[in-house]
């Protein structure tokens, strides 16, 4: 049921025209904070600011868009599919040859249906995307192209939500609404966020504190960690970046650099024990916001969940990446539904310590059978098995790792353990 | 010869009724020690004394026990067989019905002709052992139950000898002697202590200490350790628990918490070197008092050896655990040589560090041949290999791993070198 | 084309009766040193000088020696095949009955061809190396034994040719030349060595200073190490040794006691990349004079390069072991190539750190291509996975094994991060 809202969200969502900056990236967060009560905090930069290697581009914004044929036909029409307009396009009012036309237009002859998604945010011109098929059957003569499209010194923007847990250390949430028209590739992850902070909102006694970032893909995390990475660096113990994750294929993690993050051993832990598959890309295979999170320089402990990743599905950065044979609610909920047990896993996270020597007397508190008997004693108890790695140096996740557990279920344990006073949590 | 008079020595002790405390205990370790020179300390603990997270518990004293059927027959008699009774079974004389009597009767449906063995430490009660075969004809009517038990502040106790070598560095040997007649899971262990010390004893310039326990299992270690645990980890360098060691399974080792101590290394090595088989258990299989030893706050370095593990043969925790079938002279003569062997491969453990730069010149020393010829020449010799791990850095065994041999070996070689001055020990 | 100036320098070498010391070791450092610039420097140690556990040898020089059959006829001629004199035999002039004479014989009963190639250094004594054939062909009767050889107070030297570079940090070459007429194990490594140094010279902007030495085997590192060792501790970050490298048998590694010394992980890493044959010896196969390099208390990283190893051919250590059919222009060639490209893969070797915090923005330096669509856009760009490695802990060769390049591939890409000064090297 909650895959249905998710998807409706999406379906609202589709029809706004976002890019890296401009009125339709702030128009999501609005309608992205509908589904929550925390009020999203705008982070602004303005056109020409610096970001590490990086400069705040111009801001965009665009009216209306379309080609006219020689016989008076409108096509490439910006209204009508926004992925029709070369992002970044300038403004433009000409008629040119076919011949000329064909150097600005894009179109993918491998997927005759497509409408590819191209930009060009760093460098100035513009042009159109069409369907192989449609271009193919424009004829000779005179074309006229407007675009009424406006660069202009303005802002770029971040959202940022942060819910408050019980400690200081933060679980980073990073999300991009930058692109048009497009369902995996882009509404998947800000939806699933919205909903995912919706549920922590209401979790009781939350452990961690939760950052969610909804950027502009690349140049959005290089501009915010160009302002906060020392304070991110402080707190920040492990990181998420959410993408292409609303479709139905394998649940797949891309690796950070070194590997070894609180998160993707937590993940690989979890389906190990789940006997579920698990997609592993490496860090040579990434191609999100981990590019950012994990850099030198910055180097944050983030890695990349995803359903069917970026670049391994036909339809990725075409108009076909949409919200009926891509994007499902089933694929959403089953999504919604694994990362809301990831976040039980961290939640479980402690590090326990016995606050005695040598092991328990499970008998006199009731958590043994007293009498035992062959048939009855079976193996030394899990209680027990998680009491012996108590020693301070292990974690839940290390326990649940030697013990073939998850780091739910270990916990359930630890908590027995410490309600008799047989543990404590550094 | 020496597994005949271990086995007669399990004989002797076959039919004394122990339990963790009680007179049985002091006359086995009183038997024990007429097999060596060196005299068994005794460390006693009050009934009442708090051990870490236990406490010393009553003292128990059997004077016989049995239930009269109602034709009058005596039957469950603890005279004939001490098993039958619940260990820790509090005194009784009453009268009752057989389906009240049955609440108070275990026996082992799968195992029709075995009285199962069954304690009640640390909850007060009473019951008896019968075989399901006996328990089957029993007929309605009114039994008698007679026992005549005492438990009693008083006291428990562990067995103890050092047995000094040259350095202060020590090797805890760890055993139980707690349970009635029973053969691999009793008796087993303190019987081959028992010889291995007259072999320590008479083993001429020691390096290492030696330290023997005889213990209650579980209360055992953890009342020693509570007053002894500061001295004991300055000095013990590993730890073996001796437990069901007589019978002719697989030599098999219960590995530590940690899984890299110095036995646990030796074991693997000399197994590996010899291609013979090693059965290897993990801490999750562990169930004797490597429990206690690896414990959070204890983390001594040791592990348990073993033949057919606790709770993997189908007579264990039973009557059908005799020396007859399970334990036997053969297998207990194999268990001593295989622990002295042990013995020998710790005695070699040194940290050789050379006393020269570069390869020695064996030549000049007679250690090689002067004239070399291709067919005589052959590989680079043994005490060459080993010469160059010589740094200081790799002990006896590190360097037995890595040119594949036993530390043994090894040590000859050593020798050797140390002989002509070309290494020392650090 | 090289492959045969190295089988001409082989050659002009042959004839010179080498051994560890005495006039041909000093005769073939002045043919070597014609082959390059650098003039060779040499270390003189004096009969009787201490050098770590060993003393320099009497200086050896030999006139001639033969044997003269009961019918006149002159064998075993040292002017015919200097293999024929046990090294460092004494002066002998006498007559003696074959069956003394076979005595002093060695020859191979497996190789009836072959001449072995026998020793005697450390022990005094004298004796001929002669094929078993000719053996067989001896008659009873007096033979008459001339050697006019001499064993003498005189000089063991080592010659030793440095390159420098940008950097103080060295690589070290170690060949030997102190066997009589042998052509893989002997020949091989000193003639191409000298091409290599010939390379290096000519190497413009040599960043890594290049050390070479030409020893007498074991006797000659030792001697060189006890005078030198700081020196060369204080600056070699790598080193190898060149033995039986000439012929056409596969490219072979004799590992480090550590096994993973630089030089190690280089070829390894090169081999795999180019999906190349390697055959790897681990440190207890060694047998040149990595067993000194690599000895406890000199302990440089050092390890073998060969192709065909000693002890692995049967010409091995026998007249068989020839510039005609063993070592060849084509065998000397790829070793030569071979040495040339590791040589630019230890240049290569730099430890890049990122002078920006993130991804560097390829755009605007015209590193990436501006419009991004899906069908040419593909992965991440290589320049980019590399710049992700550059956080100062990752040198060009750790780069080069996550990424699945060569060091030299990794290179070019990291020149171009540093031209736009997006890396520095530190």
């Amino acid at each position: 049921v909650i895959g249905s809202q998710i998807h409706n969200l999406a379906n609202k969502l589709w029809p706004i025209y976002r890019s890296i900056t401009g009125p339709g990236f702030l128009k999501t967060l609005e309608i992205l904070n509908e589904n929550f009560e925390t009020q999203i905090e705008l982070h602004t930069f303005r056109t020409g600011e610096k970001a590490f290697d990086w400069t705040i581009p111009l801001e965009y914004e665009v009216e209306d868009a379309w080609i006219q044929t020689p016989d008076g036909k409108k096509i490439c029409n910006f209204g009508e599919n926004n992925l029709h307009l070369v992002g970044y396009s300038e403004p433009v009012d000409e008629s040119l040859s076919l011949e000329k036309l064909q150097r600005k237009l894009f179109s993918l002859p491998d997927q005759p249906d497509a409408i590819p998604y191209v930009t060009s945010y760093y460098e100035r011109g513009w042009g159109f995307c069409i369907s192989d098929r449609e271009r193919k059957k424009l004829v000779a003569g005179e074309y006229k192209v407007h675009i009424n499209s406006r660069l202009f010194e303005g802002e770029l923007n971040v959202g940022e939500v942060k819910i408050k847990g019980n400690s200081k250390k933060e679980i980073l949430f990073s999300t991009y609404i930058c692109h048009p028209s497009m369902a995996n590739n882009e509404l998947s992850g800000p939806c699933i966020a919205a909903f995912l902070i919706k549920y922590l909102e209401q979790l009781v006694d939350r452990e961690y504190t939760y950052r969610f970032l909804f950027v502009p893909e690349t140049i959005g995390p290089i501009a915010y960690l160009s302002r906060n990475l020392k304070r991110i660096r402080k707190h920040v113990i492990a990181g998420i970046v959410l993408t292409c994750i609303g479709d139905n294929g394998p649940f797949s993690l891309v690796q950070s650099r070194r590997e070894n993050t609180l998160i993707e051993r937590i993940v690989i832990n979890y389906f190990k024990i789940k006997k579920e598959n698990l997609k592993l890309y490496s860090w040579v295979d990434r191609g999100s916001d981990e590019r950012q999170y994990g850099a030198p320089g910055i180097e944050l402990p983030v890695c990349t969940l995803t359903r069917t990743k970026y670049r391994e599905y036909p339809e990725y950065h075409t108009s076909l990446d949409d919200l009926f044979t891509v994007v499902t609610p089933e694929g959403l909920q089953k999504s919604y539904d694994w990362l809301v047990q990831l976040i039980l896993e961290i939640e479980s996270l402690r590090t326990p310590k016995s606050c005695i020597k040598g092991e328990p007397q499970l008998g006199r508190r009731g958590l043994y059978k007293q009498v035992s008997i062959k048939s009855e004693y079976g193996n030394i108890s899990t209680l027990l098995h998680i009491h012996s790695y108590c020693d301070g140096t292990n974690n839940t996740l290390d326990i649940a790792i030697k013990i073939g557990l998850t780091c739910t279920e270990v916990k359930t344990y630890l908590d027995i353990l410490k309600s008799h006073k047989l543990i404590k949590y550094c």
